[in-house]
């Protein structure tokens, strides 16, 4: 199936814009943009970044062919001279992201790109539609992952999946938050996620019963034989059968039974009875997978009633992120460049919540340094710098009188350069290191912040420089 | 951006089962699957079939290179002729589908697929990623389009999607459902559908205010004059600027202004009132754009308060169907042959809503002729035919009391042959034929159907002949 050149793949008014810069002599105006968002879906306690790569992948390829210029052209709005300059394009942008996998908060920049107005604002939809579908999974899929307590995830959703790239960057998203594979083939292809999978309903059917698909599948594959049992009874039929076939097809070619999966019914209570059945049939090694619109409410509360499930194979809910299926990442205007001067600019709301923060700025994460526990995110202009060695006094920037002040504690900067002027400055970590690399950094979250329910809110506290700037800002406004 | 070849998008147990299917001697074995779903999104009367287009490109071009073979090679699992015999693979199956823009109901196969089991196998992820995608946003974006009673929708989503093709098929199936565009630039350039857009805050917040940020954007573009008024205040500010540069830049120039659009707010009131401003300027025939998180039901809500909009511009709950984001499309083996002979399947379940309707089938549509309006499907053994020249006894296929005996109709097949052993004969048609037949589909199903709340239920019937053969298959497999 021919795939497309992504070059056009931006809202149209990227184009209008990037035309009317242009005929307006701001081709050369330097602007920051920041992405952030303003809600964790699920009301939960955190997002996880994810979706640096492809997004990097996207801003070097970036180039615009005769197919996208012609096309341009016959829509009769664009000047010849725009659409020489767009045929001549490359980045020169710098960009700076959150490294993938690392858990983030509302109104953090978690993408800063500076550079010429034209190309700073063409990339927009590209850089929020990668960071908010990808960050989308992770979350989600991190979500379910810490559900299981523990049990693997694996993530099975690709046939409910919206488009291609809905699972397959879906997938990559969820071994990031910390699924241990997938049923995604492409997936393990393209980026090394363990994939596995084993039969359907319909292996069973084609065969004249139960028991002789199971055997034809055990003499296929006796060295990873898991026996999907729901077909017609999974007590009175499929666990039986599968003994059986455990028996007589598997140990005597010398291995040991990987699994039963379950993919209907009273996961809770068949899964119990299935747990008895194969360890009185001596096979205690045997793992039960279960499947079937699962989510991490449903997991929960699952195992607390006892279910003895070792793997679960979670679909639509994961690869949708269906109770919440939208991550509201935004891409504002922080500030411009006049005489080499940084201005930064601010949007106004009648929603105090959708006030920007403004400015060029960093995020500082600050550990305890015993405890190694993250104790608040900071921004700050991009040229401060937190002293470890002082203490260091923070507030919240609406109710300035909630102060804290921290000591003995290590200040690492969040926000990593890709590109500079255009030129990628940035290697990927391996997918592997990503994912441990995620793991590492939510184990420093409290666990008030990874509740499901009510979760404490993480402080993301503005620096006094940067606070001063907000007011000032503010102050300029409501005078006009 | 490299794109990925896609014949590795396949869950990987089609491909355990197909080197199975191989290994047991069932290569050749011929098999029948349905792809159907069971519950409209949203609890809605009907869903629109959408993706055929795709359906058919990944069909026509499904080939394993040699970088597949050499992936699947390194997994050792399965056997050198299997590989051999994928490196050779060709399509050969026959396939049936419901055409694009028709609407489709639970329980009816949308897609039928005859062939060899390993081929008709393997693509069951495609198919049910493509159809589920595209009728999920196809069946989402119409709904929302007659929330707005005639008004205009534009599809502004991309930057929410859940993936590059999350945007740019969603595209697509939100202008067969009715759509009247989109934001999404590559899918006028692959799609040609109108791809429109103006301007973002960023464009106001660039100029040293909004007045001059209106001129510039209006000597640019004079002819396609559309104005965003709410960076700083929609009546206060917004719209007498842009009367003010209506007056100045856009008459002058011999073009009347296009519109304005408010993208935040309260739009019943803002609309209401910047509509008096408008006329009283003299701008009757200026459109009011509104946009902000949209979807049928705030649509429905703000129209039954008069707002005086004229076009939605809808974005994240279109393109990711936020209230209900999977389309729950499955794919079942229905029948098998033996000797040249079609034994249906059934599969059972303890949910009795879960059972599948066994055979090789027709789906039949009955208009009644005088009104033209949809009075029932009829699912039919499929070499059946429903003579139109006499009365026909529709009768429910659980509750077989409920009878109604309808004559003077139209008895219209659904499922199109797509594929003759593995040619394509189906040429698909011009995506704006498409989305008028969808209009035109929608217009034959009573008003009652096409309720949000508490929709009637269309009727799905089978056939005596098929009904006989699903009691059969049920009496059989409850005496086993």
């Amino acid at each position: 199936m021919d795939r497309m050149n992504l070059a056009m793949l931006t809202d149209f008014y990227e184009l209008t814009m990037a035309n009317g810069y242009f005929q307006n002599g701001l081709k050369d105006k330097i602007a920051y943009f920041d992405m952030f968002f303003r809600k964790v879906p699920d009301n939960g306690g955190f997002a996880i970044m994810a979706g640096v790569e492809q997004l990097i992948q996207y801003l070097k390829d970036l180039r615009f062919d005769d197919e996208d210029i012609e096309y341009l052209r016959s829509k009769n709005l664009f000047s010849e001279e725009f659409l020489q300059y767009l045929k001549a394009f490359r980045l020169s942008c710098d960009v700076w992201a959150v490294p993938e996998g690392t858990p983030i908060f509302p109104n953090e920049p978690v993408v800063t790109v500076r550079g010429p107005v034209i190309e700073a604002q063409f990339i927009e939809t590209m850089i929020l539609l990668t960071i908010n579908h990808q960050s989308l999974i992770a979350t989600k899929s991190n979500r379910i992952v810490r559900a299981a307590q523990g049990r693997d995830i694996m993530e099975f959703g690709s046939r409910r999946a919206q488009g291609y790239d809905g699972a397959i960057y879906g997938a990559r998203a969820a071994y990031i938050g910390g699924c241990v594979g997938t049923a995604c083939t492409i997936a393990e292809k393209e980026f090394g996620i363990p994939a596995i999978g084993t039969m359907a309903h319909s292996w069973i059917q084609i065969f004249s019963n139960e028991l002789e698909a199971f055997r034809a599948y055990a003499r296929t594959y006796p060295d990873n034989c898991t026996l999907l049992v729901d077909t017609y009874n999974v007590l009175k039929s499929g666990v039986p059968n599968a003994i059986k076939v455990f028996n007589e097809e598997v140990l005597p070619r010398g291995f040991r039974p990987t699994g039963i999966r379950i993919d209907s019914g009273d996961i809770t209570y068949l899964s119990k009875e299935a747990r008895k059945m194969l360890d009185e049939a001596g096979f205690q090694d045997c793992r039960i997978v279960a499947s079937n619109s699962l989510d991490e409410f449903i997991i929960r509360d699952i195992l607390i009633q006892g279910a003895q499930v070792d793997l679960f194979g979670v679909g639509e809910r994961l690869i949708t992120s269906k109770s919440d299926p939208v991550f509201g990442g935004v891409y504002k205007l922080v500030a411009v460049e006049e005489n080499d001067e940084i201005i930064p600019k601010i949007k106004l709301s009648e929603n105090v919540e959708k006030i920007t923060n403004p400015g060029f700025k960093q995020i500082w994460r600050l550990f305890d340094k015993k405890s190694g526990k993250a104790i608040a995110d900071v921004l700050t202009k991009n040229d401060e710098t937190i002293d470890e060695s002082k203490p260091y006094e923070l507030f919240d920037p609406e109710y300035t009188w909630k102060r804290k002040t921290v000591s003995s504690f290590i200040a690492k900067r969040l926000l990593i350069r890709l590109f500079d002027k255009g030129t990628c400055v940035y290697a990927s970590p391996k997918l592997k290191e990503i994912k441990s690399y995620c793991k590492e950094q939510i184990d420093t979250l409290w666990d008030a912040v990874k509740r499901f329910e009510n979760p404490h809110k993480y402080y993301v506290d503005l620096s006094k420089p940067l606070w001063d700037i907000r007011e000032r800002l503010l102050q300029e406004y409501s005078a006009k």
